[in-house]
């Protein structure tokens, strides 16, 4: 590739990953609302606010693939949400749209899906039932992307992220962590495989304790080499094991299944 | 029922529903953001903007029922749409929670999943496929339902409403079409059932040329009474039969899958 | 068929059915372990305690057909289940296999499946959930039957029995209601197909609010004709609709979850 | 349509069917390797072998619709099945390829399925379980007919008739029977749709005693009217139970399962 | 875990595994109807008839963790299979529910499914087709034990067992072979998981021939790592390959299937 | 086993298969139309059309395995088809039925599925969809086959055979490509379990980007231990990556869905 844009890269995933990227394209377009840090020589920088129609268009002019990782990654107020990742996601579209359909990779997420129990194993097939509100906006992006895949055939793969972090840190990590490693491998096969579609992905690592299945796109040629099950003793050393009923180790969504729905105040 | 609550009052399917829920319940309030015309004795009306919070608070307090029509149920522009259905379906469900959480008919459509073929026969656990930006807030609202459900318990029916109008008027129609006697049953259905759940209900009639199933909500009791294909003479009389090719002829969506993206200008 | 036994002849259901096989056999061998009234000149009687291997030997001896609603059919101690639904389905089984090998119809019931919720559709695949010590007598009972067809030939309807009663008397059986007309029909058909195996068979009307698929046995050829939705007024008028959170209004086997394990003393 | 074809007119379904077929076209073309008796105002008439390309090519020409019912219908030396529903299927595909891709009825048959038992309820996507060198040819016929629909977007009904007669005549025919009416019901539906594909459909009327389920194509609007559950009693008056374990009740496919591979002497 | 209970600890499984569970808790309590041997310092030992319901409350109490081998694992008269698999079950469940109900790994087998061919892959969800009383029995234990779940919230796994032995000594445990490693490392994760619920878990180790599928119980972060594919020569070498039509080479549950009942006398 | 057929013996398959099957029979009889070269001391030849079926009893007389790679191995003429894989195949199954019934190994084709897209992961029992006469004719093979062993009890092994060569060559056959060493392996667990039974197996080795799952097969022992992966970089620099919208990079069956229809000519 000859620019990759990358969004929410002053995010704790976007900082991980954005160094990994190096090799990915000639210049790693890097941006975010917050501030970006110091610029590599492979890189350019640009800050906007998803939300803000003309600013997403300057982002992706020029670009010929998009990690899209920007956004609210959390429960949050419906408004922030609402700006971030709905009229944000439907900027980017559009500005895709007008500039070429480069291939997007969309951080969705586990929490589209946090209200199955950890003891069901699910495929991508499985209806939706997110966890809350970033939840159900992740739920909307996975539509829109749907649906200007089959309108304009625009591609994206639709990440389904567990928890991409340095290590996994309790319990339920052992499930849901995909490495860094395992990240990158997955984005190299996503921008590298001649037809992509739209798929849903699982973002997780080989670990032993999974709870998705990922065979249905055993086409992108993507085998995780991590396994969480490494940590498990550093993991029981630090962190009380939950208890069975509490919704930590009952929801695959963990505790966002206990979050209320943020006041606007 | 009390009070029950019809939203969208004065559109097409709001104005032929209205007079037929006069038994449901001891008030009927209606509601829209255009002009409600007459109210009748058992009526009370209350002209709302989905999109004002506080509106939308007052609109749901002291309803025992909702059936929400509202909001805009066309293609159109990305801020109409984010308006009404996506904030005002915020509004709605936030509403609810705060007012007991009345049971709520939520008219989703079917173009969530506009871009199945003709030729494939669906049943409610197939991923949605969208056809456009309407679809795409459709999508929006059942995650956004599915989500209220599981984590407060307010109940929900999906319906994903055909094309309910006093006759078919065109080929597709013979498939999608739903009576407005049948649609009055299966509300009754879903305001009688004493737990109702969240489930997708595909609203059409017992037509020969149906697309969907509804076996797995048949304990609502349900059983659709009207067939399109009475009116098929007529149609093939007044309306040119679709090109084998052409998007009305192929896609469940219809002709909307050929709608652009309009433009906010 | 020449004689046909019917065991629990003494009980609700059997009493009711009694008189309508008539028809059935040269003779009607009627069976209890309480009396059996007055016997009809089709009929010949046999008292019998199903835990008594030698008395159930001769029960079988000469019948080419068994119908058998013996046994417990409620929650009760496990001693008396253990007598009568386990030992006592042993021996029926194995006077069966000394005795030609006579088709049989097993009574087995809905509470093999109780702890499905009402807006489940059920398939007869689906793995049993029973909601007491009755329930699962009645799965060890269709495991026996299924072995013995496996190993030895011997046919079985296993028939999962909803309410078979004159009429529903609540609304949970306005879903599981079967007429003694429609059982009848039933009956009829599975002594009539030239090769039955040993299906499981959902045993209820064609009920609009109905939970369960016979479309695997539809090579019966049994289509019920009653239609529990006819007495939903009088229902409505005599009985209280239960609480959307009670147990008879989320399980499909109703009040029966509730049920304690009765001790022994 | 203008000028419809209709292969194997002198056959048994042939014959039943030709004169029902007049309303559907300005001409019948009535076509058979034997003599096809009186032709009618309305029809012409071409005898033709199916094995013969060049003939095959003209009876094809000027058609906008084929009713292929030609070819060896029963179990038969392969040297003969081979030159009419092997060559004679590729010849006629190459013909309709050549003359415009006329939509097809390709009468395919219950003996591509006819080692499933009578106990099992089948859909569409079920494999092949052919009963014979018959069944084989249709196997291919269906295979060739799909590949026709990928390559080159000839459409094609694959419609696999169980008996297509004036009544049933025997007990495995309370399952398998096809009225003339539910046929010739089944054809305006095939060449009425807009958008047809390559679609299997099952070939039996609304029979009490059916084993295939046609929900799949309800698309179609086709609703069969007849059962041949009211010729019971005629049946089993006329004909002979068939014992349990003969193929004729254990097997879809009846005694076809039982012929031999015949010999080319 | 403080006290862990061995049932079936003097039988053959039981031998091997006693020692191996010395680490699993401060205090092995060990159990059998015959004789235990000699009793290290960490174990505890207690002689108990299970179809003595007393002497089963004793057992159970105290303990905070079951690995209930006991019964009898082979065909035999139904009158001792009564005892100790049905009632003796029934005591277990009772003892556990008024001792805090401790977390069950039940014993169950693959002769609930026997009768499956040895060329079906099978998963959790399908139906039981047992092979014997014996099977029979743990078709009785696997209802009981989800009975006890849905109604009481006791913990259970049920792990069909395959052939846990040394080694693989025969062609068909070339598939249904399981380690004692193996079968070790599934009690740590069953006892190790925050929330078990109650699954089915295939009880094999990871052999290239294996017949079953345990993803659905991924969630445990079991990953045997033995395979019984290393044993083959030497099986080849001092066994008779079974014949193709023989029992052992047909049915999953091998030479079971051909069991008689056993008579009483 | 004592005589090994393997036919098509000269073509590229067969040619590297020949000396890596020396092992598994004393003698080895190879067959083509062809010219065989050099026979070894362990090896039998025989020169044989397939569509003469003399010739064929002869081949097959006396051994007690097939491996059958003969035919026509691409798109070709319909005439040519049709001798060899058509005639041919019945030619081979009656001499095979009238030689003791040896076991078949059948090389069927991806071809058979050609038509779905390469992002789909396919199963056993996915609806066959052909991308050409070749295609087609190893459905008609499978067919066969799949009648033979129903009515006469003869073994089949249906390979789908992706890619066998010495390594991939193309971007598609990272997907397709099987190794020699793993189709050796893959013949000597065909030839070697007990009952085989009529299994389609997908012939690919263990490649990251696998499009079809063997899960069902497993029972066979068969794990592949190469993967086309390793071959990823040397196929980068050798060949053009395909553009995504060509039939290389759609479809399963590459560019064989491109191919016409041979003329006769």
């Amino acid at each position: 590739m000859k620019r990759l844009l990358l969004t929410g890269a002053a995010g704790g995933l976007g900082r991980a990953m954005r160094p990994r990227l190096a090799g990915m394209a000639e210049i790693l377009r890097v941006s975010d609302i917050s501030d970006l840090g110091a610029v590599a020589d492979h890189e350019e920088e640009m800050q906007c606010d998803l939300g803000d129609r003309a600013a997403v268009d300057r982002l992706v002019d020029g670009c010929d693939g998009i990690i899209h990782l920007g956004g609210i990654s959390v429960e949050d107020k419906f408004s922030k949400i609402l700006n971030a990742n709905i009229l944000g996601l439907h900027n980017l579209y559009e500005a895709a749209r007008a500039n070429g359909m480069p291939r997007i990779l969309f951080a969705s997420s586990n929490h589209t899906i946090g209200f199955y129990r950890q003891d069901e194993y699910l495929d991508h097939t499985m209806p939706q039932r997110p966890d809350g509100l970033y939840g159900v906006s992740k739920c909307f992006g996975e539509a829109l992307a749907r649906m200007y895949f089959e309108k304009f055939g625009q591609e994206t793969a639709l990440v389904r992220i567990g928890s991409c972090m340095e290590r996994p840190t309790n319990h339920r990590m052992l499930s849901t962590w995909m490495s860094y490693d395992d990240f990158l491998s997955m984005i190299e096969c996503i921008f590298r495989v001649p037809r992509l579609g739209c798929p849903v992905i699982w973002g997780c690592s080989d670990n032993d304790s999974r709870w998705w299945s990922n065979e249905h796109v055993s086409y992108l040629g993507w085998r995780p080499k991590d396994n969480a099950e490494r940590f498990r003793k550093d993991i029981d050393a630090a962190v009380a094991k939950p208890a069975p009923d509490h919704a930590t180790a009952v929801y695959q969504g963990g505790p966002f299944v206990l979050d209320p729905i943020f006041s606007e105040e």
